[in-house]
């Protein structure tokens, strides 16, 4: 079908040609509507009329960012990397991916299950929400989709497919070499003026900061560089739907192969970001525990179940049976993932520094409203965010990697 | 042109169509004559009746292994990235590649200039020649090679675009990962089983040498996951063609976009082999001299150019204009570039121990006729290796490699 742009009303007509979804409805009459939040896509939600609970999301890409306009041309062929992250996430960890109906790289179009009952994460970890199996699920999502897609797990010809199927995500990782590890650290036009002003000297001091941003660099090429696993790429907390019961990653359009420690980072540099916004504003000591911990239990449980995985792998591109024997294969395994959660760090330190003057802020940051707060809450975020990026290299274990969140935001 | 296998005389009917070639022989009369050391290939040589020093070379992929025969399937697509990678280094690399007078990926050939003046390097090196240009020359043609298809130099998109025309190279990407890292250092029935038997000794302390194995499995995996730059792929002393004044880089089947080591270590190893044969059989200490001499200019000046190329280049997929202090840049560079020669080493010693009792062996060791010295030489290439691949991220320089090849080749 050739690409054309869908409305409330074409949207219906489209759906009716597709067997899996006119199933899901059944025959009944449907009505649509637009869901305002999307940044970069048009979603709609789609319901049947006599049973609203019987609800479907359709997204589709234009070629143009969404939220400011045709002004901003952006390749609608994200979508085409988005259904292919989603299908082949879907395989792999089903349970935390929405169920797919259908989807049209012609058509830039994804047709999924509509999670009602589901809130987006930044905004319950805002609102002090616990959430018992978020660690043990999140952690399982991440093993799983970083170890099957790995050389680690696939054969030499397996990894260069997979590799094929994503490489040419091209504008969408450009969009990430830029604004997540360059523009936010030096003068540059797309940097949030208002936001600099409100803290000059903590800009000064970021923009100047050379030791920073020479890591910065290092971390920057590795992004670049390693193809170790398919990445979500864009895994931060409004890209995780849960409650207490089910886990849902979505928006996977940043896939591609890069490196293993991406997605980690990303995840516990928003997670950090919701600890310091507790720290500062909300004071509830209770809830920083629990943030703390589940920082903890999330890359505990990781390190376990991508070492189980490992465990039960037999031939792999990187593993002949018999190489190597047993004691030195499992020294070399732990030493892995070892550096897999350095780099985690390191590039959870660049997460946490970008969000700070960059384009793109987070509301439990840059929404704080007192702004004493907000400068604390900031200088803070850069004090964590330069201790990960300078010495993520000399972390031992996962109780370092707490004890430095905790060191740093000491409110005297 | 539908793909089929030439022969002596279709060669030429062949090589009438192709306009570029029939004005190179300016209507001659032509014939070929079939050159037959070629391992995976049919290559002819195609001359004018008249002129024979016109001459061309005609170099087809049948789908299979040429000398074993068409029980050894080898797609032929082999010569599709030996194309590419012909034709893009020509542009980066020019006086160090022939001159390409037709390629065609639909019939796996390439027509280029015949190196009737020019020797390959690995039988020159035995006869004790000296070149007293090649170290200029290759350091040349690597730091350009390596620099200018990296994301030093090129931009994002340029580089994934690079990275789409060489990651299906799957098949021969395959025989390296097993026959470089892999199945030489273990019970495997690619092995020369003759040559094992001829020093069991050393066979078993290789294939039970855990620590080695392990720092071996790093390397592969950075084969396998860094795609720093496009790499030659099989650079070693037998894909050089040279003589006083010109140096030529040749098959390049191998090519794919790698870890910027994996060439520069190619070299070097087979570098050392000749060093260590003539330290072995010749016992001319003056071509050891020159030969190890031979290695630290080739290092040395590499480093010189790939940093001068570094500080001419304005923006690229790494680097931002203003985006660091110049001196902290500086450091980064240099820590970069010794970064790449520690790498070169680990691949060196990799690719120095395979050939011991690996598939394919070198002359100049494997061909060694007295026993006792083949045996001596083959236990000092383990020595050389072993350290190599060991405490190659110890190197702090280039002084320091040439000292360990000379402390682990000291006869007593």
């Amino acid at each position: 079908m050739q690409y054309k742009i869908l409305d409330k009303t074409s949207v219906i007509s489209y759906l009716l040609g597709i067997e899996d979804v006119v199933k899901f409805f059944e025959d009944d009459d449907l009505e649509a509507s637009e869901i305002g939040d999307g940044n970069l896509n048009f979603v709609y939600i789609v319901s049947s009329k006599k049973d609203p609970s019987k609800s479907l999301i359709v997204k589709q890409a234009v070629p143009y960012l969404r939220c400011v306009g045709e002004e901003f041309p952006l390749g609608r062929q994200r979508m085409t990397y988005e259904i292919r992250a989603l299908e082949q996430f879907k395989q792999i960890a089903p349970s935390f991916i929405p169920n797919l109906y259908h989807t049209s790289e012609e058509m830039s179009v994804v047709v999924m299950q509509y999670l009602g009952d589901h809130q987006i994460l930044r905004y319950d970890l805002i609102d002090k929400k616990y959430f018992s199996n978020f660690a043990d699920h999140i952690s399982t999502y991440l093993a799983n989709t970083l170890f099957l897609t790995s050389s680690l797990h696939l054969s030499s010809k397996e990894k260069r497919e997979l590799i094929d199927k994503f490489n040419s995500n091209t504008e969408l990782c450009k969009l990430t070499e830029d604004f997540v590890f360059t523009f936010a650290f030096m003068q540059n036009e797309t940097n949030n003026i208002e936001t600099i002003k409100q803290n000059q000297p903590l800009a000064n001091q970021i923009f100047n900061d050379n030791e920073f941003k020479t890591k910065v660099l290092e971390l920057k090429y590795k992004f670049m560089t390693q193809n170790d696993a398919l990445l979500h790429g864009d895994l931060h907390t409004g890209s995780i739907m849960l409650n207490s019961d089910e886990t849902y990653v979505i928006d996977p359009e940043f896939a591609f192969v890069g490196p293993f420690g991406f997605d980690i980072g990303a995840l516990i540099a928003n997670m950090v970001s919701a600890y310091v916004h507790h720290k500062i504003v909300t004071k509830d000591q209770e809830y920083q525990i629990w943030l703390l911990q589940t920082i903890k239990d999330i890359l505990n449980q990781f390190e376990t179940k991508f070492l189980d995985l490992w465990d039960s792998q037999k031939n792999s591109a990187l593993l002949v049976d018999n190489y190597i024997d047993k004691d030195y294969l499992k020294e070399y395994q732990k030493a892995f993932v070892k550096n897999i959660i350095q780099d985690s760090i390191g590039f959870a330190g660049c997460k946490l520094a970008r969000r700070i003057f960059g384009v793109a802020g987070v509301i439990e940051i840059r929404g704080i409203e007192d702004k004493e707060l907000k400068i604390q809450a900031q200088n803070m975020i850069f004090d964590i965010a330069k201790q990960f990026v300078i010495y993520h290299n000399n972390i031992n274990n996962i109780d370092e990697i707490i004890s430095t969140i905790k060191d740093k935001t000491i409110v005297l």
